[in-house]
């Protein structure tokens, strides 16, 4: 059984061991990837707080890329050598959401298709480590159904394809997806974190006039003119709201919300024009409501989730790879830090400060 | 200058009286109106019961039909004789949202176009009487701007036609033009007045496959049915939410609140199924907050609001009349009393009481 080196989390808001875990073969329709890149995304965060419910122990991580070691015998997209991304947003393909253009909505992703009885996927002394949003990524080896993987071309960096896995496909995609921003439109994003800079660019991609930054730290305001920021509001200082008011006059097209807080959420919706959209992309934890104005809202305004940038990623993904190598899509200006395995908690508490866009743990 | 009886509002949730009022002789862009029929809005009562914060004295009413008696010189879309319904959703065809299919929104539409100094529009007794919604149809006669009306032919009955500029191109048009809801999608409407009927009707013409009517008096639920519902909820007896949900698994695709409460709107959001839409129809008061779970929300479900189901009535009227002609609008069936302008005050207080769907007062 392959072996391999991953960061195991026992215990809520405890640091990650690093430790070797066993990895079963792939069968029916897994894929074994060994790992090259993997993110340190907020989510993974989320986790290790211990805001998801989900068992210990388990290996986060989940925005990840690496090569084909092995596949089930029923796979059909991938085979050993093949470069692909993986994206939590697994779909099965057959139920309605699949079909119907949300396939990042999938009905039966939570069913298990393997057979009753079969030995732990992941395990640790004979004991059961449990997957992590059926990817694990931080581990040199993540087994993983194959409609969670994408094939992309074997000359991609794989340091940004781990990006565009998560923080990249979830902000472009609430551009283009999710609200469908159109050209010459005005738009705002609140937060700029690696989701909230690829929601900047995408809004500038898609032609959108003035896109306006808000963040609370000077620094990172100043990243997002690279991406696109035509203005920066630093809301420590300034009343978001009213500052995006100032600039626009009735308020924004589109706001878009990359943190998950409810308060940054309301601000976004407050912040649209009649007939404007919000559009939440952070993930807010569990029982946090977000409360808006009812005549606000009866202003023909909109408020909308994205999850995960309403992502059809087996193309989203291969798409924005393109606009890279266009030179359209930044990212490698997305990566702050590299570092092995070992500097996954170091990356988290540099992530808890707000002192780095985005850690890439790079194995082997 | 004209004369004309009319209900006139002189306190917060006092009777109204029936008193003669002077009318101005139209200038500009100005239509006078002989007011054939009026419905009595929940609007209306919202304004009786002070929620509206307006001035007073007034005279109240919004959903007219009538003949025109003369015009100002600068009127083009109609002439004396022309049968027009109104609506109050009034256009200056020149703004931004104007020119971009949202009239209902226009940005300059409270600009007065009269000129300094000329006399008041409305008065009694030499005193100012302030226009309500722009329309004032609590009379026999109103003075109109040209853009609050649209000509409609001489055979439309009056009574079923001022329906149509208020509650049916509201309900009707959340279905059509705010949700675009789509053949054999899922669909629940939450209170079943004038505008809820319209959205089931909406719903049914818009090839809806399930029509879930949600209301607590089961002969509203009744009428409902002959309007297109296909399942009927008495919310007083069953959780509305759990009942939708029994009814179709993961929720509705659309839900439409068309009672203006923080209750049944969060009650309608939840029962949408992941990346369905959630449309506020109903008049909810200012500083009513909505309040939703941001987690659903992430699951790329929207809450979206109507207002005056996103019209663009001088084509969406003459439209929703044609259906009426073919037979597949229902227009006479929700006329449940005819009165003359003498009855308003007793209409409005049937409508608290819940117990009729709509009162039109007919005059001359």
């Amino acid at each position: 059984m392959p072996v391999a080196r991953a960061a195991v989390q026992h215990g809520v808001d405890q640091p990650l061991a690093i430790e070797e875990v066993n990895v079963a073969a792939p069968i029916g329709r897994e894929v074994l990837v060994r790992t090259v890149a993997t993110g340190v995304c907020g989510s993974d965060l989320h986790m290790l707080k211990g805001h998801m419910g989900r068992p210990l122990p388990t290996i986060p991580g989940h925005e990840s890329a690496g090569v084909v070691e092995s596949v089930g015998p029923e796979v059909t997209h991938v085979r050993p050598g093949d470069h692909v991304v993986c994206c939590l947003s697994t779909f099965c393909g057959g139920c309605e959401r699949c079909l119907s253009g949300q396939p990042n909505l999938c009905e039966t992703r939570d069913l298990d298709d393997r057979p009753e009885g079969v030995e732990p996927r992941l395990s640790r002394e004979g004991d059961l480590v449990h997957q992590f949003a059926r990817i694990s990524g931080f581990s040199e080896l993540m087994l993983v159904h194959e409609n969670t993987v994408v094939r992309v071309p074997d000359d991609t960096p794989m340091a940004q394809a781990a990006l565009v896995g998560c923080c990249v496909t979830t902000g472009v995609g609430a551009v283009f997806n999710t609200a469908r921003l159109e050209p010459g439109a005005t738009a705002a994003v609140w937060g700029l974190g690696g989701v909230g800079l690829s929601a900047v660019q995408g809004a500038r991609l898609a032609g959108a006039r003035e896109i306006i930054a808000v963040d609370i730290r000077d620094d990172k305001l100043e990243v997002a003119r690279g991406f696109g920021a035509t203005q920066l509001v630093n809301a420590s200082r300034d009343d978001p709201v009213k500052a995006v008011r100032a600039l626009t006059g009735r308020g924004v097209d589109y706001a878009f919300e990359a943190i998950g807080l409810a308060r940054t959420t309301e601000q976004a919706f407050t912040a649209t024009r009649p007939g404007g959209s919000a559009v939440l992309i952070g993930i807010i934890p569990e029982g946090v409501d977000i409360s808006v104005s009812g005549r606000y809202l009866l202003a023909d305004r909109r408020l909308m989730g994205s999850s995960m940038g309403s992502n059809r990623f087996r193309f989203d993904i291969p798409k924005y790879l393109d606009l890279y190598r266009q030179g359209r899509l930044l990212l490698d200006e997305l990566i702050s830090h590299r570092a092995p395995l070992e500097g996954v908690n170091e990356a988290f508490e540099a992530m808890e400060a707000g002192e780095r866009t985005r850690t890439v743990l790079t194995f082997g």
